[in-house]
């Protein structure tokens, strides 16, 4: 899609009237009594988790923002492979990729060895590595994020939408209440309620509200870290340039006038520019006002000499200061007691906007809490499974605090030359870039053993789908209907366990078959998951749902063989769910052979709701299997 | 996408609450006096051809509709995959794509030789050949095709809604007039305003109006065509089997209970049975009374033993009787005057539904006859060109007719037998099927030579882009950006003309480029159609956009090397338009090898609006090129 070539206009471009892209603000409703969860910012991170608990129709959720509306314009941009598979189980990742700018090669830059004064480029490279991911790394206004995650609550079992100019004034917690521990006071903000106070009781609260998070300093908790003694300016722009490179991800290493990346942008025409300001002395604060949008126009047209960037319209600018801060937990929970408010996004850290990481990781966050938050809601597991929200997340955190910190340094570097010898080589800046390919696509996420990660004692049944990590998608045959689909896209944002049963050597569904075996156990045996957890009345899938893949040619197995287990009757009407068995091969080969699955014993891989592998085992090893789910899972009440 | 699983409900399914998928009508606003174009009838070919006009802000458009409201269940369900084609050119293919059952296999049953009373599998096969279409074969409601219609119709230029409840009660036409010469009386059919008539002047009217359309009487042509001898029940059913192929399209042949073809639906869960009623005896009329779901319901059982349906909601159903009927004429024209008036979709051609033709013929008719208008009604082309709708879509619907009577024909046999020597082989109408793929898929239609379409002089240069067959995309890499991209999909639902300049064997861009010389002869020369059609003050593509395909590797050739002619300036802030040149080289290899096009010579290949292949010329045939556009287009008044 081709868009903006007259000028930025905010909203869906599918739309041929800018005007009639702005959508109205919701209602302005009172905020609710009580609530289930209580959310405080309507960034990424608290969209994701809304959209997340507006699939549960029991839970009641509220999400509040203290900007008058939507966002419109700025902020971040680039959305990580690993995102868009969160997209998928949202079901618009198809309409991202449509509008989206992909991310196909990068282009490095460097001073020419002969004319410092000019740059030249040094090489392209591909961005992401061949099969990292089914999904492309894509850049897109993250407003346009932001508008597809409020069609999702729209038009979810709670049906959400937010609640605006509502600011923070009070959060305090009573450990010995019993259902709604949280009061939280509100000052409504708009003209026609201005100052009205609004007091809330909720079960939980998230602070989603950014680096000055009101939540997390009423909960304690502090941002530390570095100093800060770098500036960047950042600008998305309408422009025309010489400069052959505009359509590319590109990183510009200048010889004296600094550094800057090139971001381009969805529809075609516009672009993002991070450019590097000069360097500040320690304990010197950035004098914001000094920064006009011209004086970052002339920053770059000196970085990108001998080429030069005519602006035509500046969509939105910025400027910020680098720095890497992390929070000391993500919780407020102590050793004796089960956490009641959490913090994500950048309440808990905040670092450069350059590698792309930020909306990438806050959306994460909340992917991680989301499933388990709705688990305790619906009474499908104990209070104590919030702990496992911190502990997996702070981690992540920390890598990313940590590479965000090299990379910042190695690009706010000068390049390094004869004159300059403890200068970066650019040449080592393009290795590093590529040898962060897996974190910055955000596949290198590695949740550690625990409740929900199992200790990594049959990893060798399925060498490619690696405990902790997320489940590595590939294409599968459907048997029921032929279609070729990615196995990994049958788990959808809707808080299921799934177990693909990968069937072993022995002929699919014969009498040897232990993954019909395997289905007899978990249909017939009263210790089973499925049998366990299941309440009464509902899918037999709704807490566990088992597919199973075979070896042989979906039309060597006949549709009706699959053991009841695959095919089973669902819904008010009892219909017959064809989408759960598949056949391992496709024109592309084998999954088995693509994501090492042990071709004589096949084997179990258990997927968590949130896409993480949470354990590899043999087909026949139920009691680590009941172990496993007795673990995270609690009998439903009846 | 898995839905309807607790009962049949229309809409959007990506809404969870199904009361949410309802939409309200549009305001009842009164008619227009006067309109560029009157459409009556809100089916895909009224829709469509809506949603092409409102493109154009200058064109002003009305549709009405004799129903009160949009539709929400039954009629046709399967879309073609050049359809889809044209899905793409309105940017909602990807969402039908995610949507819709897809068509890969089709299964065949006959009775069994040994115990003929039941059926056996007699293989399947795959429906769609290998690079057909880029597109798959889909099936989804109809209802949800018009919902993607009426939003492009919103969104567009000149923002289209529906005027429902109007029946047409009179067309006259004066062809003296001078600009409006039809007039058209409508009686509102709403309560508040039941009986009110309503008086149009309009330029253009096109009745798609059914079979039954009042503006096909209203100009004296006639539905021509056989007899009636044959019904059919359709029903959509959410229901459990045991059969095994209710995920496949699956064509039954039963000794003595008739016939039978399943159509699986969207969801997961539904699926069509179309069912062979008694055969009826000359001139006896069918009797619809008879028929109750029951009975159907039962007849599918009988037809399908040893298997059994057991049908839990029946969505949609409906009787029709088999016949095959074509008009006289698709316009009102004359050997000496234009036509005003326009027929299109059911009003001028009926059918049985079994080869899934009537809603893509119906479309294609209109995206056929939409750009025509728009050129007509935007000063590109003089009014003669409207003679070439009728002229290409009635032979279109003589071949569908025939092709439809032959299929009826055969599948309304009995299988054949040692009883029943006369009957058909279903061997032979599984081979007949798939003879018809590329019919059934719309990639068939080919327009003969004409004002619109080349002689076929120099087809060898791109034996894959036959002349008056629509241009047949694939992969290649979009140089600006290195995004692997369908070539065909820049073709969009604009009214735009396409010159695709594949380069020959010298390096592109250099001296000797064939296609640096034709960009200077389109830039420079008066005579060129660039020039002389290209009105002053739009962008220099507006009416035909040039693009070039290069052999070599992306990275092989600089970005900023490409004449200023394909890296256009457009737009009010004069941007650049980087998404005009590609590499035929992928992963998948050239575009060249899989197009036969010349490597040595390169060609032109000059593309309809409508996609279809008007010409493939050596690249320096200025002088056909010219000609060419001189047939087609007039200068513009400035």
């Amino acid at each position: 899609m081709q868009f903006y070539e007259n000028g930025f206009h905010p909203g869906n471009p599918r739309i041929n009237d800018p005007k009639d892209r702005v959508i109205a603000p919701p209602l302005k409703q009172p905020l609710p009594k009580k609530v289930d969860v209580m959310i405080v910012g309507c960034g990424p991170a608290g969209l994701n988790l809304a959209a997340q608990l507006s699939k549960f129709s029991t839970i009641s959720t509220c999400i509040v923002e203290q900007k008058d509306d939507r966002l419109l314009v700025g902020q971040a941009d680039g959305i990580a492979c690993r995102t868009m598979e969160i997209f998928e189980a949202y079901d618009f990742a198809d309409q991202i990729k449509q509008e989206a700018y992909w991310v196909n090669e990068i282009a490095f830059w460097r001073p020419d060895d002969q004319k410092p004064e000019n740059i030249v480029r040094t090489s392209k490279i591909q961005d992401v590595e061949d099969d990292l991911s089914e999904m492309p790394h894509v850049i897109v206004n993250q407003a346009r994020v932001h508008d597809f995650f409020l069609d999702i609550m729209r038009r979810g079992a709670s049906k959400i939408e937010p609640h605006y100019s509502r600011k923070l004034l009070d959060l305090e917690v009573d450990y010995n209440h019993p259902d709604y521990p949280v009061t939280l006071q509100f000052e409504r903000l708009d003209s026609q309620h201005l100052g009205v106070i609004e007091t809330v009781q909720a079960k939980y609260v998230v602070g989603c509200d950014g680096a000055r998070s009101t939540v997390r300093k009423s909960i304690g908790r502090e941002l530390v870290g570095d100093s800060i003694n770098q500036a960047w300016g950042v600008m998305d722009v309408l422009a025309t340039t010489d400069f052959p490179d505009i359509r590319l991800k590109t990183a510009i290493y200048s010889n004296n006038q600094g550094n800057m990346l090139i971001i381009p942008r969805e529809g075609g025409y516009m672009v993002r520019l991070y450019i590097e300001l000069d360097k500040l002395n320690e304990n010197e604060r950035f004098n914001r006002e000094a920064i006009t949008p011209d004086s970052l126009i002339a920053a770059a047209n000196r970085i990108m000499a001998p080429y030069h960037i005519d602006v035509k319209e500046i969509a939105w600018w910025s400027v910020y200061e680098i720095g890497q801060r992390l929070t000391t937990a993500f919780d407020d929970s102590e050793t004796d007691r089960e956490p009641h408010v959490f913090l994500a996004g950048d309440a808990c850290h905040t670092h450069s906007p350059k590698a792309g990481q930020g909306l990438n990781t806050s959306l994460n966050d909340t992917w991680n809490l989301g499933w388990k938050m709705a688990h305790v809601l619906t009474g499908k597991a104990d209070p104590s499974l919030l702990h496992t929200y911190s502990e997996e997340r702070q981690k992540v955190a920390q890598i990313l605090i940590d590479f965000d910190r090299e990379l910042s340094t190695m690009f706010s570097a000068k390049p390094k030359s004869a004159d300059n010898p403890d200068g970066v080589d650019p040449a080592e800046f393009q290795r590093y870039f590529m040898k962060s390919g897996h974190f910055t696509a955000g596949v290198a996420i590695h949740y550690p053993a625990s409740r929900l990660v199992g200790k990594d004692q049959h990893q060798a049944l399925a060498t490619g789908q690696i405990l902790g990590k997320r489940f590595h998608s590939a294409k599968v045959t459907r048997h029921g209907d032929a279609k070729v689909v990615h196995l990994g896209h049958s788990v959808k944002a809707d808080g299921r366990w799934h177990i693909f049963a990968f069937a072993g050597k022995e002929a699919f569904m014969s009498e040897s078959c232990r993954v019909k075996a395997l289905c007899n156990f978990l249909q017939e045996d009263p210790h089973s998951p499925i049998n366990t957890y299941t309440p009464k009345g509902s899918d037999i899938d709704s807490i566990i749902s088992l597919s199973a893949i075979f070896q042989e040619a979906h039309r060597d197995v006949e549709v009706s063989a699959p053991h009841p287990l695959l095919q089973p009757l669902k819904g008010t009407l009892g219909l017959k769910d064809y989408e759960k068995v598949y056949s391992a091969q496709t024109r592309e080969g084998s999954f088995y052979d693509k994501r090492g699955i042990d071709k004589e014993q096949g084997c179990m891989v258990i997927v968590r709701p949130d896409q993480y592998v949470a354990d590899v085992l043999p087909l026949d090893d139920y009691d680590r299997l009941i172990a496993f789910f007795k673990d995270v899972l609690i009998k439903p009440a009846d």
